[in-house]
């Protein structure tokens, strides 16, 4: 996951960083990458993939995810939030983000998630990808990263 | 604090919401309303009172808030938080802060927030408030509210 | 609220700071110590009212709350939080914290939080206190505070 | 990193869940996994490697972490948190973590972390891992996992 850019990516969401994502070494903490990951990922699937997590029976559950932390981050900085998907199955996604702030070409910090969709009404078994999300999973998929 | 607008605000940030954010309610749970709180002030602490939170000497902490819940939030809203000054003292400062979402007149939540600045290099003790951040305080004072 | 003391309290939940809740000043932020009010409630609530926040019907929602900070916290210290109840009303109760480390008789912050209880089956408007929840605030409930 | 077991660990924290960790779908969401990583971490360099985050020169700052999610946690679930260390290099450690839960024999969680050690007074550069540091992440390295 070297070299990343911007282009490389589909579908963006900025993330202004929050004063209290600083730690006490006075940059964002590791643990609030994970938020960011999880926004704009949140983000595509409810607004691009109509996902209803107040009423869908499916919805996703993480069931992997890491983080490589390149540059520090600082609050106010703000970030743009870079997301592909690399891996559609039948009940499971990966998605690839990368994290851009202005002014730099390199990414703050490059990461992976993987989703498993459940059905809540049936104690949260393993269920297929829902067709409208699916069909919105494709829309960034990259065959060959 | 009823029947506030935003205009009775005179600075305002665009914070979005984050996955996170939303508790087991499926609301952005309370906690959160004070890191926008912090968040609005320390923007405007830094952006526009030129605050230098990793050197100077003297910085701001928090002696008191307090927030109303008026509406709920969810992801992924995008808060407008409103900030204005009702008190400047010599060593203290009383912020007040309406969050707003759009579509709304009447804000979500209303609440106050009170600093004391303190000088790091002499044990924190009370210091003055630096004159960079008084002018800058001084510029969204309200003085009848 | 001065001058508390834990005798002032009837109930108690060990609550350790972690690394994450050390802001850029290396003192647990003020966010989260509303983090550590709304646990030791809802320990309360969960553990000794039996409230089932997955399948109660009616739970509750934070309508305000407010701390005051009388002295920094720091990880790794262990906080035992202090709960005590001055107000049951038909549909809201009014909690209040003393937030305590060991070693120290006064505490390191004090505030108060009301609940309003909501039926989630009925647009979340307000509704009566349920009786095993009743009869547990009224456990910790003080007249004359 | 299957079949791992408490008795694979050397050193265990007690971390208890709290209110706000449980997100939108009532479990403890993923992002929270990583705070306690952190304070796992945190807790066995400041109080067994005697590492001083306010004052120290040399301090460390997260590279890259991983989890795995094997099984939902809950508030008000306690959290036994389990720490071993399977390298030591010159200026990095990496750890690994499992996250058990009360009457379970399998963890909840498992995940590894990469922390580089830093000079905060030469920009951050990568330094040696300070000796009373080494002494203490040598008390639970593993040489076979």
């Amino acid at each position: 996951m070297s070299m990343e850019k911007r282009e490389n990516y589909n579908y963006f969401l900025s993330i202004p960083t929050r004063w209290i994502d600083n730690d006490l070494y006075q940059h964002v903490n590791n643990v609030h990458f994970y938020a960011f990951f999880d926004t704009v990922i949140g983000h595509y699937l409810t607004q691009v993939g109509q996902m209803d997590y107040q009423n869908d029976s499916i919805v996703a559950f993480a069931i992997e995810n890491m983080c490589q932390y390149k540059r520090p981050l600082r609050f106010p900085d703000i970030i743009e939030a870079g997301l592909r998907i690399t891996k559609i199955g039948n009940t499971s996604v990966r998605y690839e983000i990368g994290l851009f702030t202005e002014g730099f070409e390199e990414p703050a910090a490059l990461g992976y998630f993987v989703h498993v969709f459940v059905d809540r009404n049936n104690e949260n078994k393993s269920a297929p990808i829902p067709a409208k999300i699916r069909s919105a999973l494709e829309q960034i998929y990259q065959i060959n990263s």
